[in-house]
């Protein structure tokens, strides 16, 4: 399977009260068109990333709303969600649709607008995403659910809390060289040991902000990209897609790894490429332990392993693989809905070298990224491979 | 294209205060499952498709908690939505998912649990579906922007309120015949005439109830059912989705002709069919003046004369062809996500010969449904065909 991308769009990611849900989908969705060379009228599918809009901005059928103001009627349009894991579930959705041969070019968009609302309430619509009805009236809430996960990393593994204040560090050196980040600023380990305690073991720099953004692509059939050669020659080579446990509370790490490790499998037979091949990574962290986690899933580390790459280099800009260059989720923010299709067009400059300097890694020709969604209810991969 | 249903399932339409928007997901999933009799592990991928959930019944991520529930966990699993074409967009996605030759089985559900709130709110609720910050904010709910369609169709075509009135009549005849549907009694045109007025000039027996139910198909890939040649032969030959405009007062009539027209045309090609050889059509009507619109985009009558089959028979049981034998959304209800999956299911089951006694075509071979979603956002087209 080898799907073309022709176009690639995004918006910085920041708190943006002067902008609606619709300015960030058109922007970002505009950007790609434009990258992509094509008018409207030449898209025939349009997949739509939102995880919130009803409860951030009091709209629903985002995806219908989207098409209109993209100008891409009467392509067919829809919205879908899985919660941190949906803008990853659009994209697959646009790859599977070129896959299948009856569409040649297919947009893909990924948005949320979280700052309509004050962060006590939007971390109630956060909520939703997991078990409303039992988890969340219980008091337990994404920052205190993926809390007892990283006590469990420690405790299993002795991870200290230096120890993975490390993965924020590099986080933030990167981030703050990312002119689309939200977060941009360098931070030792001493000043993450410091931040507040949101919940514990976790900390502030080690938890991500909320984030107003939008990003999109635009995907096509091999010969069209490869019949026009003065285009950076990207390709989808693989996605695959998991579902994991619904309960916070059973999420144990076996499942926590399961997650990414058995979709990556899949992918990376997929490709024809194994976990050494891989240049760079963008692995979901909307908190710090999930970097480390999604280290060993993808096979980069072994289990309890997957901190040391932010200690000792090897998962920086030079080492044996490059992870969240962009600054990752920490830095770039999470605006829900666009969390996967942000991760990437992000791997998509790299491979085409149009990423920030400083952030560029060398030579970068395989990416892979991986992105979560729930508790531990979604496990998202997908591969790119540049040619030439 | 050709894509197997392997198995379908289905709940009551009705209020349903002791279930759960997970209950009825369950119901008619495991109903379909076990029809297809596949186990759980069998399912590759979910398409759950839910309109309101956040409004509704205060959670998200209705696919995710489906995977949980159904017990087809790995799968990847997500929610879509597209306003009331929600149903038939995670259909479509099914669809595609087998015909690009990456899975062999999937599942599709439909559900929506509409009662948790009173029904001025869940109209509030669906109002988000079209646009929330311009339109429904000058008051234009639904019922009200629908009624300025059927105004400028009367308007238009010389169609009085007692020639539309014919149309109920007819959906009830059958609905009073669907133990599955909301509302089971026969009506008058007279009696249409004299219920109440809900937003002229559409009256109480021309606007769909608010529902509770939920539908489910099991898919696979054609080799698989003819393989089992026991098993009904039932095969989706066709799958068109178009989008539309996204604001009611500019959902003109061409539009809403368009609507239809255009994707049906489109499915009747890769079908090989014309809307001559259909014998049974599922077309939205979640209120009256939308099933001559449809019968009109289908092409079975000229623009203006879609109400004509109702009232000299040539759309019921025995006509041309049988429109909404299930008793259409006017008696069936509109639980929203799950409408196009139900039309699904009750045109499977006119395929299958299983429909309940009093509805059920002889001989139908060939079947249509047609999903509407906003005020004129969505349409979209499936054709299912009985082989042997």
């Amino acid at each position: 399977m080898r799907v073309g991308v022709l176009g690639i769009g995004k918006t910085p990611h920041k708190i943006q009260h002067n902008k609606s849900l619709r300015d960030l989908i058109v922007e970002a969705g505009r950007t790609a068109i434009s990258d992509a060379g094509v008018s409207p009228s030449d898209i025939q599918m349009l997949y739509v990333g939102n995880v919130g809009s009803v409860g951030f901005n009091y709209e629903n059928s985002t995806g219908l709303m989207a098409a209109h103001h993209l100008g891409v009627v009467p392509a067919g349009a829809v919205r879908v969600e899985a919660a941190c894991g949906t803008g990853a579930w659009a994209l697959h959705l646009g790859v599977v649709a070129i896959a299948s041969g009856l569409y040649d070019t297919v947009m893909v968009v990924g948005a949320e607008k979280m700052n309509d609302l004050a962060t006590v309430e939007g971390t109630s619509v956060i909520a939703q995403a997991a078990d409303s009805k039992e988890e969340y009236f219980s008091g337990l809430t994404f920052p205190s659910g993926v809390a007892l996960t990283a006590r469990k990393y420690m405790q299993t593994y002795g991870l200290t809390e230096e120890d993975l204040a490390h993965t924020s560090v590099k986080n933030h050196h990167y981030g703050a060289r990312n002119p689309y980040a939200h977060l941009r600023f360098e931070c030792t380990v001493e000043e993450v040991m410091r931040s507040a305690k949101v919940a514990d073991p976790l900390k502030l720099y080690e938890v991500c902000p909320m984030t107003d953004a939008g990003s999109a692509l635009v995907l096509c059939r091999e010969e069209i990209l490869k019949d026009q050669p003065d285009k950076p020659q990207v390709y989808i080579t693989a996605t695959a897609m998991a579902s994991g446990t619904w309960y916070a509370v059973s999420d144990g790490l076996e499942d926590a790894h399961k997650l990414f490790a058995e979709p990556a499998a899949k992918a990376y037979a997929m490709a024809g490429v194994s976990a050494g091949d891989i240049d760079v990574a963008e692995i979901y962290n909307s908190f710090a332990i999930q970097e480390p986690l999604g280290i060993e899933g993808l096979g980069f580390a072994e289990q309890g392993k997957g901190w040391e790459g932010a200690a000792d280099g090897s998962t920086w800009i030079d080492g044996k693989v490059a992870v969240n260059l962009s600054g990752g989720l920490l830095c770039k923010g999470h605006p829900l809905g666009a969390t996967g299709s942000s991760q990437a067009v992000d791997i998509i400059e790299q491979l085409r070298g149009t990423a920030p300097e400083g952030i560029q890694r060398k030579d970068a020709a395989i990416g892979i990224s991986a992105c979560r969604g729930g508790p531990g209810a979604v496990g998202a991969i997908h591969i790119y491979q540049r040619e030439g």
